[in-house]
C-alpha cells in the first residue's frame, strides 16, 4: 500500500500521536477475572475510549507472537513479513549511529572466560554501562585491513559493532555458543561473499581478546545477530511526515530511526518522555511516544505493577491532551500477559481519539470492550494510514 | 503464510481438537425467527462461548458459496483459491486409496441404461454398498495395455477409478450427460496430452460395459471429476502436527487424507465418533472430528431435524472437555440453512475455547452472538493459525 499512499500523502499542520504501551494486551489471570488494562483504572483512557473509537489490532498474521522490532514496524505500517531487520542493524541504529550501505552491523555482549577460554558468564556480571563505554573506547582503537570499525557502547554488558567497506556482506553466523562451559564460536559464513568478511571478524575478535584478556569480569566478547541496513523507506517519503520518537530503550529508538524518525531526547521516566513530546511539540506533525514497563512488568508475570504502569500512563493523558494533537492513538505493540510472562499472539487494544474520529459506542478502554469498537479487528500495520485519513493527510483518491 | 508459519512451527505436547458441524450456519425460516443454532438448546457450547471467544467465519471469500472440499481446505488453512483438488482424486483419497504422483483417478457412478443404451437411471436405484463391491471386483479385471487399474466401491451407486501409469493427464471431460434419456458420453481429452489417456479410458470404459451388460440395475457406468494427485503441503511439514481425522464420509476422509490426517476407524454414529476421539487421544495432537448430519438436514429443508443434530452434539461436549483439550474449535465448514435447502455463502459460527483463549463478553453460541465476538469476522483459513498460537506451538516471529 505505500506505493498508493505516496501518491496521496500531503503535507498539513495536524499533529498525530502515537502513544505505544509495549506488550498493553494482557489475559485474565484466572477464569472470569479483568485482563491488565480491564483491572486498571484509568480515567482518562475511558474517556478517550467514549468520545473516539476502538478495535483490536493484530501485529504480524493470525497466531503469530511477534518480537519488539517486527511489532513496531508493523505499527508504523511496514509489513514485517516484507521487512525483515537484523538485531545488528537494530541496537546499532539504536544507539544513534547513521548505518550507511557499506555497513555490516552486529550485536556484542562482554562475557567472562576462565583461563582455558571457556564462558563461565554470558553477560559478564553485567557489568555498568560506564565500563562497558570503558571497554569500548579501548576496542574502538582496532585497526583492521581495508575497513573502518566502530564499536559503541549499549547498555551493561551490551555493545554495538560495525564494519564499514565496499564489498561487506552480513550473512555470517553468530559466534554466541548460547551455553555457559564452552568457548565462544570462531565466525563462519553462511554465504561464499560473506568468507572475507568473515576473516576480518574474526581478526577483530582475536585483537577483542588480547586486549581484553586483563580485564575482569569483561574478558571476552561474542557477536550476533550480523545484519546490514535494511534500507528501509522512510515515513518522510511515504507519508510526508516530520516524525520524531520519544523512546528510552535503544531497541524501539533503533526501529524508528530506520523509519526515518528524529531521534528526541526521551530522559529517563515517563514524565520524561512526557515533558519531551512538550518540548518538541512545535517541530514535528508525528511523534512515537514508547512505554517499556508494561511489557518488563508483564515479562515478570507481575499482574499489579502492569496495572499500575498503565495507570501511570493514563494519569498522565491530560498533558498530552493540552497539546491538543490531531489524532491521537493509545494502543501497544503487542500484548504481554503477565500470566504467560512473554510475549503473546493476542490481539492488542487500540484507541483512536481526534476530532474528525468517529464514535463507536464503546466507553471503556479494555480487550473485551475493544472488540466491539468501530476500528473491528485490523492488521497493525493499517493504523498508520487511519491516522494519515483522520489528519486529513491524504488526498482523495481519483474524481 | 505457510511458509512463514512452518518457520516458526514447534511440537509440544498441547493438543488441538477442530470439531466441524457440516453446513452448521443458517437462517430464521421466517422474519424474527431464531437460525437453527439459535433455536437448539446448546448449554455445553453456550458455556464454551462464554469462557471461551466466538466470532464467524467467511469460509472461501465473500458471497461464495462453497463446496464441501474447497470449504474443509479453507478449514485445514489452505487457500481453496490456490489449491484445487478434483472430485475424482477426493473420493479415491476418500476410501483409504493410496494416491500417488502417478495417477489419474476419476470417480464413477454406476447407473441403468436401456436396449438402446439410454440412461434410465443415473444412480442405478441407488444399488446397495455390498452390490458396488461385487460389481467393482468385476471391473478390477479390466485389464489395459501400458497402466495399472484401480476400482474401489465407495458407496452405493459410487464407485472410483484409478489408472497408474507414466505419462498419464487427467484433461478429460466428464462422461454423465447428467440426464436420462441420453447414452454415456465418450471420454473426451481437454488437453492434447490427455489424448493417451483419454483412449485409455474409452477402452475401459468399454470393457466395462461388455462385464456389466448382463447385471441388472447397474448395467453401465459413467464417469466424472478425473484428476490427478494435488500434492497438499502436509500438515505435518508446515505445523509439525501430527494429526488424525474422525468423520464417517469418505469425501471427508478424503479432503483429511490429502493434507496427511491419519483416518481413525470412526465408526457410525456420533457417538462412535466421539469414542475414536477418546481411544486415540493419547496418539495425536491434532483431531479433525466432523457431524455430517447438520448438513445433511439443512439440505433437507428440516429446520428441526438439524436443530436436534446440533443438540445432540452439544450433549457430548462433556465427553470432549474430560479430555482436557487445550485448544477446542467448534464451528462448521459452510452455511447449509434448511430455508434454502442448499449449501450457501452466510458466514459460519466459530468458537475458540482453551486455558490461553481470551475470553469475549458473548455468552452464547448463535449466529448473531457471533458477530460481536473476540475473534472477529474472519478468512477460515486463518483459524488453524489462530489454534496454533493458542497452543502454543508457534515460536516468536523476530526480536
Amino acid at each position: 500500500m505505500h506505493g498508493e499512499l505516496k501518491k496521496l500523502a500531503i503535507t498539513n499542520s495536524k499533529k498525530i500521536t502515537l502513544l505505544v504501551m509495549d506488550g498493553l494486551g494482557g489475559l485474565p489471570m484466572e477464569p472470569g477475572g479483568p485482563t491488565e488494562l480491564e483491572a486498571a483504572s484509568t480515567p482518562n483512557l475511558d474517556r478517550l475510549a467514549a468520545e473516539g473509537m476502538v478495535g483490536l489490532h493484530v501485529p504480524i498474521a493470525p497466531g503469530i507472537t511477534p518480537g519488539s522490532g517486527p511489532a513496531h514496524l508493523a505499527l508504523f505500517s511496514y509489513d514485517p513479513l516484507e521487512f525483515e531487520i537484523g538485531r545488528g542493524a537494530l541496537e546499532t541504529v539504536g544507539v544513534g549511529f547513521p548505518l550507511g550501505p557499506d555497513d555490516v552491523a552486529a550485536r556484542g555482549n562482554f562475557c567472562t572466560v576462565d583461563e582455558n577460554g571457556l564462558i563461565v558468564d554470558r553477560r559478564a556480571g553485567r557489568i555498568p554501562t560506564e565500563e562497558c563505554a570503558r571497554l569500548t573506547e579501548k576496542l574502538s582503537r582496532i585497526e583492521l585491513p581495508g575497513v573502518e570499525t566502530f564499536v559503541m557502547p549499549v547498555k551493561e554488558y551490551r555493545f554495538a559493532l560495525v564494519l564499514r567497506g565496499k564489498g561487506l556482506h552480513p550473512e555470517i553466523a553468530d559466534t554466541d555458543p548460547q551455553q555457559v562451559g564452552k568457548a565462544p564460536l570462531q565466525a563462519q559464513a553462511l554465504t561464499p561473499e560473506a568468507k572475507h568478511t568473515t576473516d576480518l571478524v574474526n581478526m577483530w575478535i582475536e585483537k577483542a581478546r588480547k586486549i581484553l584478556e586483563d580485564e575482569h569480569p569483561a574478558n571476552m566478547v561474542t557477536l550476533r545477530g550480523f545484519s546490514g541496513d535494511p534500507n528501509l523507506p522512510k515515513l518522510q517519503d511515504i507519508y510526508k511526515l516530520n516524525p520524531a520518537a520519544i523512546a528510552v530503550y535503544p531497541m524501539y529508538r533503533g526501529v524508528a530511526r530506520l523509519v526515518g524518525m528524529d531521534l528526541l531526547d526521551a530522559g529517563k521516566t515517563w514524565d520524561d518522555e512526557v515533558a519531551a513530546l512538550e518540548a518538541n511539540w512545535a517541530d514535528y506533525d508525528f511523534f512515537f511516544i514508547h512505554m517499556k514497563y508494561t511489557d518488563s512488568r508483564g515479562e515478570d508475570g507481575d499482574f499489579d505493577a502492569k496495572v499500575k504502569i498503565i495507570e501511570q500512563v493514563d494519569a498522565s493523558i491530560p498533558r498530552i491532551l493540552a497539546l491538543k494533537p490531531t489524532v491521537l492513538i493509545v494502543t501497544g505493540d503487542h500484548s504481554t500477559p503477565a500470566k504467560l510472562r512473554s510475549h503473546s499472539w493476542h490481539p492488542v487494544p487500540v484507541l483512536f481519539w481526534g476530532e474528525n474520529v468517529r464514535p463507536d459506542d464503546v466507553t471503556v478502554f479494555g480487550e473485551r470492550a475493544c472488540a466491539h469498537g468501530g476500528l473491528g479487528i485490523v492488521l497493525a500495520r493499517t493504523l498508520l494510514p487511519w491516522a494519515m485519513g483522520y489528519a486529513q493527510k491524504l488526498e482523495k483518491f481519483g474524481a
